[in-house]
């Protein structure tokens, strides 16, 4: 059996589920490989994937007998089918912070389960925990995301769009990845002060800051850097407000171990922040994955501590509404005594 | 006030509900224009939309004074307050097909109220019917994808791989339009006969077929549409199958119109299909606004009738599994007595 599929059945177990029923598509990526749309069901004695016609085909040609999931057409699964999956299963565990409200109801009227059981993030948790095929692809989408920096750094010129340069990076990870893991944010100068900005029309001016926030996808798995930039020179009030969030990326990096607890990591950016007369106005960080926003969430109400082998992102951002802003960002793998940086672009000052 | 909103106080008004928690975001870019992540209370006497300090800056800048709508930081609302946003209220809607389990209680307890009542699809429904505005949008974004599907035909050539067609054609989108409406699928021999295929480094050959779907966005509505093509000659296999589903695309086309009933629809191509021996293994079609894939959803389930001004597809499609696929798509618009095409682009024999 597929060894993922082979640690839920154990670890369901433990818990005292007879079974569980997975509907997070990324769930099921994460444990088979299918990029679908279906219904995991892991019940006593079998491995089930559902799913409709548009995917019959593909999932044949994903899956192979080691695997041991047996495949249904949703049209060829009766009434009494539903009730049979989980018949005699007094606890089956489910995903209550991906199944609707309404699909909630749904599983209870079609399933006729005794106890629908909370599993609060069980698949996630193990997610969080990268083994070393993602590592290595983790570090292969960070490698393609330094690269592309490099080489956009000498592409941008005073007098092009915003949208243009966020244009080059897209086709630049569609040549040499799986393109973008997430929308591509290039800001220049009051834009940058938006944290999420879009890239417009307004054109790179001398003496801009340009904060450029970029990541791409290979084989699933998603890399996520920032860099803030300048153009010509970097006037003093900018240069300020550099350092303060360039210091506190660094202490945070040297902090990142394992066994390090991730509301204190913030509340010293926090801290230091308010110091300076500043807010850390969203998160300084997250877990990288198959997804680009995934746990560990790092921020002030996650009271749990890293672990080795997590790969997360550090990025304090300052933000001077209708001036400018400024965010430095890296994803890093969590190790025993400290972090490895997967994205190594130059954080010193940038100036093209 | 805005009279999207206006026309919800309305509607919760009729149900008996003193208030409403709305979190799809596309419901509320629908309601608002707002487009980020929040959270839009419709209470008593006020428009409360609940944000972070990513997006303030943007929602401070989006909405206007008209708009009747109180912005709050989400870091600045206490326990209280949440208490007090539907003290008095003894029922309150929520979006029970959007909001999780775990959401659900989360509200409960937040806000503490009474009664939360499932709203089935409130705002989804009121989408289904689109304004001027929206119609003109939606136009728009179809007529782009026409000049598009023009321009492709005469960019393909034999030797090209299925990948490099999608990229054209999303940089064709990009430089038009708001980029794509959904993931293009360019599907040639025998990739063909998987509906969802993924574009490959398969090469476009002679004699081939080649199923292409795509679609841009245009202020943020969608198009859809598919056709599939041949290069040199029709083997007369998959003449035949083209015709049969070019047949019951242009019926479900003269059948469309208000009043119609979708289950009876989607029968009528089902039977056809089955005279033939296919099968029809997925819906025939859906409805089209800001998502791309929206209610009405029209397969053999949905006992509703079209409507005036609702933008659908139809789109049967025919695949033999290791051989090949044939799909055609078009967005149409419904009217009192027919329905008029959006995406007008060749059904007939398209050989390159």
């Amino acid at each position: 059996m597929n060894p993922k599929i082979q640690w839920l059945r154990n670890k369901i177990s433990s818990l005292d589920l007879q079974g569980i029923i997975i509907s997070n598509p990324i769930n099921i990526k994460y444990l088979t490989g299918i990029d679908a749309e279906g219904v995991l069901l892991i019940t006593r004695k079998e491995n089930i994937y559902i799913t409709d016609g548009r995917y019959i085909e593909y999932v044949h040609s994903t899956l192979t007998l080691f695997d041991e999931i047996i495949v249904y057409d949703v049209k060829d699964v009766s009434a009494d089918d539903y009730e049979n999956f989980f018949m005699f299963c007094e606890n089956v565990g489910f995903e209550e912070n991906y199944v609707t409200y309404a699909n909630y109801k749904e599983l209870v009227r079609k399933y006729k389960i005794n106890n629908l059981v909370e599993t609060e993030y069980i698949i996630e948790k193990q997610r969080m925990i990268k083994d070393e095929e993602e590592l290595e692809n983790l570090k292969i989408a960070c490698e393609i995301t330094d690269n592309c920096f490099s080489y956009i750094i000498s592409y941008i010129k005073p007098g092009m769009t915003e949208k243009q340069i966020a244009d080059e990076i897209e086709e630049y990870y569609k040549q040499r990845a799986e393109g973008l893991s997430f929308p591509t944010i290039v800001a220049s100068g009051e834009n940058s002060s938006k944290p999420h900005a879009v890239p417009s029309e307004r054109k790179i001016q001398k003496e801009d800051i340009i904060t450029i926030d970029m990541g791409c996808k290979y084989k699933g798995y998603c890399s996520d850097m920032t860099r803030t930039i300048f153009v010509g020179k970097i006037p003093d009030e900018m240069k300020k407000v550099y350092d303060i969030v360039l210091r506190n990326q660094n202490k945070t990096l040297e902090e990142y171990k394992d066994g390090a607890i991730i509301r204190q990591l913030t509340k010293m950016v926090i801290n230091d922040f308010q110091l300076c007369n500043y807010d850390l106005v969203h998160s300084l960080g997250h877990g990288v994955g198959l997804e680009i926003h995934e746990p560990p969430f790092i921020n002030y109400k996650t009271e749990a501590p890293l672990k080795e082998n997590m790969v997360v992102t550090s990025e304090p951002g300052i933000y001077i509404p209708g001036k400018f802003g400024v965010r430095i960002e890296d994803t890093v793998q969590i190790t025993k005594f400290g972090c490895k940086q997967l994205t190594n672009s130059d954080k010193n000052y940038v100036v093209i």
